[in-house]
């Protein structure tokens, strides 16, 4: 079987990464997974929280929204609607979690950093992108922040690299990175965030249609971390360019 | 090791489930796992939403809250606060598309059930009581339904049970079930739903400290089908009673 | 005339007071009038708001709300609408100035208890319960406070108790305590909040058909003090137990 | 004893009802009770909300608000607040019943009516001053509503006139329409909203100090009828001139 | 051509202002521009908010609101509505900035005085009626500052006065002051914010029909003008009685 | 005098137009002054809101925002805030208001086109590069709709062309373009919207210090036209391309 687009099975899209797309934060960049972009730019403040205060540790959070019309019909903004729905905060939670995983927050020293991950087109994938192109921005801004002295020069804020993608099982196959047209078909759809070791910090499946069995379970995990390895290879090569 | 509350490792703690605790609803239960006990109320309405009407189809949503002292420190109310959490929003989310996954919504027919969980005290596990009652009281509203004519005879709505159970490695050693004590310990924290048949609905494994590996992962889910098993026996034996 | 559950028209619903069902909060009731049942949760902070530090004197306030599923239809959740209703405000703010008008707030001393009364099951009455429910959690929570040192040993806090109980007109005939049925119909509905010595600390009365004379008034004002004798009782024997 | 404005105990402040003040709305009242003055406009619709379509009834309802420097210190808007407090609520709701309690929704017919009173200043009494105003108006909008063909000629849509004024213990002595350095030393406050015949729609007394006893009430309702009495005259005069 | 209500195209409609309408401001003024009335109050608090403090300097902020049946047809509370609407915002912004523009926020000192503009009735032109009649309670509530001695003696606080009007082509005639019904047909709508000596604050300009040209821009200046000069001989008029 | 970006007085920055840049949406570009970049996508439904349902007339509307980190610090989000700010508000309407004065709503048809303008960069003129750049999406969204079918072959909805562009005064001397450091240290601040004829659609100006006199005025709108020329050639060239 090949995919709509020429895909193998195992296969990711065209991913690109503009390092400092913005240049007004303090870190940013500009992701594609095909078709699907996301702006994520990371904003550096001295000091932390008052419920964090005092206590030698930093703090990384993030946000998550879609433009109104990244997507194929224009939905109502959640600013004017004057709640934020249930998926983008699940999201924005989901994001924050996956970078503190990588962050030292003793290290990080008493600094907060916010990560906004606006989707300016979406088709399929957004969350996964999110978290891997934040991750870029989260790593210029604590090097930011090291340059403006207030991080120690020496202090190993980032333990390890983090990235995501998703995976899933249609007509019975399991398929590496949904585009859109996948996902809305895929029976079990998996969102998996791995460190650049190659461990787990998320592993969020769910069936959409029928129920899965452990083997399909395996099969997906196997999938997500060999993109795994290749989204880790170009987060080390925007970093470094 | 033996854990705080003597239990072992593989072991469930004392679960009850008071089918029918509402005199209103159509179907309703009050499920402990422990100290934790969720209300959980099916109420059948004929009918579907606007967005689903003419498609033969049923609908089944669920709402999760949490009485404001169903915890240690009382929490300010999201309705005082006029706006849910992301926590709420997420497991409400989670609990709905959990029994959907069990339900035939053809067979269902232009039927809505809508289970609230009310947290009225908690001690850990809030969101897999909360699924695993949400399914008894499902089922009661169902047959409900089917005795005033909205569901057809035979039509077989529910095409497999389901129930939920927290896994987590605490100290290094997977448990099954954590209480609030295990659960603020834990390296990693899974939520595992599974079918009467012993497929997977949702897995969402979190690394709360460090990143997990494969081979924890494994064991995670080992306990966690173990769990399920025991908490589908204790749904039947509600059920027919 | 006999009413529809066979009560005689001065005869209170069957009242059961649980008292410390809640293993958690510093004072809890669960209360049933009949099939209406409240849990009242007390919780005990040292400290007062902003507003009152510094003057010596206590605080304490309430919250009212009632679960979705509590009615025979199911009710939207305030939260989900993310605004409070008139009602729940109007009954919130009851059942706060009934339970001040029998504390000592000097001699509370600067300590705040909140008391949540949320409906499980609603049958009529459910404000007068929350109030009667309320007041017993509030002593224990008020013992709490003593027991750890926030209260002086002998600071008489509680000065006399306090119940409420509702009456009403019904075919031209005055009823104690009435069941939902019986408050559709009412032609006048009056809530009595009262203490143990047989003083008012609220009386409501309101014409639901047909104004009230004085007359009328008063055999509603009969009603009310005598049921509030033994709502005192029943208090009096649960704090005791 | 005599008032700090010189009134006897069972003596109203001055009342003017300048009818017809708005010279758009249907129907309209300014009415001073003293300093406190309250604009009221009564909004007419042919037709009814959707949930009251069809029966052949009319709808009455008021909304009260106060502008935010009508009182001595300026409040902040609830519309800027964003939410309506539970006391404006609460007094919106007690205007609404207050008004349908006189008004035959059958002979109305299916027309809704909207009282809005606005306090412009506030010095005690804002909500009898309100339910007094608001009369006044509703009757010109019936009257406005039939002569354009919407109520029959002859139907008889009031049934009789209502009027609220407070009454209340300061230093022990019972005293007629509290002025707001009244209210705030009362120990028992209490608002009673009368019709022109004499009967009761609402009594709601309130303990602010000590709880009061039978005898107290019984002369605060005393002076309320007084004052009723007084009040119907006043309305009388203003809808006939 | 004369206009409906038989002015000359230059001239105002009857302006009334009535100083200290308000008996509990610290200023306050009902104006009236023909059937437009609008109560402006003014609250003085000696203080700023936290984010001005420290710099010697005050701060003047207003709100515009509308009664709900100022208008011919009853419009919804944005308090029930929870929330602002953008009109309002804009009108608020506008009354805000138009009364900075006058005060020199270093002689004002650190004290905050906030302007609520309530339409009582509304013809057109409420927004320039607001701004005409804030100044002059704005002026009254720094005399009262001075005579408290929350301002300098000398301190020259208000540098010049502040007035405004509209002016709008109606079927190609360029008119002062519209009227409602003069303003619904405007081709162009123009609101003039001018200082006493014949500056500009505020052109607000808007093609609601046809974009206009040069010329028309220039006689609707030259009439605004010539309305600004007899607005401020009413406000000196008002202020010196 | 020269800027500090070295422009004169009398020139644009760097304008660029990438139209089509969404490619989901049915009109789109970016446009760039300077580093201020906007995302405008155009929405076309066929169809109307109810309240224009029937009378042959199409609608026109948009939506301004900010993402969170598009300016030098990172803002609150409005929709976590719950609400939209004034500002937000008013640059919406003035965008819906300037792009619907070049519509001809019945040539249109009853159909609807929602702009989105999203700053993902701000750096000064966000609400004039939003409506310059949202014209061309709006011109290739209706030229979409006739590609369709839904608007007639020869239906001449557009009827002349729209730009915008910031005038102001800066150290005495009249500016064009403002970037964000002169924009804060602007005396005066005028918005300008012409069409491609020349004509006015809106004209905003603002003493953000001194107010301005009728000689400064004329020379800001001499500049905004001579600007208005510039940016109607470049809005041509990227719709021919």
């Amino acid at each position: 079987m090949t995919r709509k687009d020429g895909r193998e099975a195992n296969e990711l899209r065209s991913v690109t990464i503009e390092r400092g797309w913005s240049e007004q934060a303090e870190g940013s960049a500009l992701i594609s997974f095909g078709r699907t972009k996301v702006l994520c730019t990371a904003s550096f403040t001295n000091g932390v929280p008052r419920w964090l205060a005092g206590k030698g540790k930093g703090w990384v959070t993030a946000e998550y929204a879609m433009l109104p019309r990244s997507t194929n019909d224009r939905m109502d903004r959640e600013s004017v609607k004057g709640k934020i729905g249930g998926r983008t905060h699940e999201i924005s939670r989901l994001i924050g979690r996956s970078l503190r995983a990588v962050i030292d927050t003793k290290a990080l020293g008493e600094n907060t950093i916010v990560i906004d991950c606006d989707v300016l087109q979406a088709d399929g994938g957004t969350r996964t992108a999110a978290i891997t192109g934040a991750y870029v921005a989260l790593v210029d801004a604590i090097e930011w922040g090291r340059s403006k002295g207030f991080i120690g020069k020496n202090a190993k804020a980032v333990i390890d690299s983090v990235a995501a993608v998703s995976v899933g099982i249609v007509d019975g196959e399991p398929l590496l990175d949904l585009a859109y047209v996948e996902d809305v078909r895929a029976e079990t759809d998996m969102n998996v965030v791995m460190t650049g070791r190659g461990l787990f910090v998320e592993v969020q499946g769910t069936a959409e249609g029928a129920p899965f069995d452990r083997r399909e379970l395996d099969s997906l995990l196997d999938l997500a971390l060999s993109g795994g390895t290749e989204l880790t290879a170009l987060q080390t090569s925007a970093l470094s360019s």
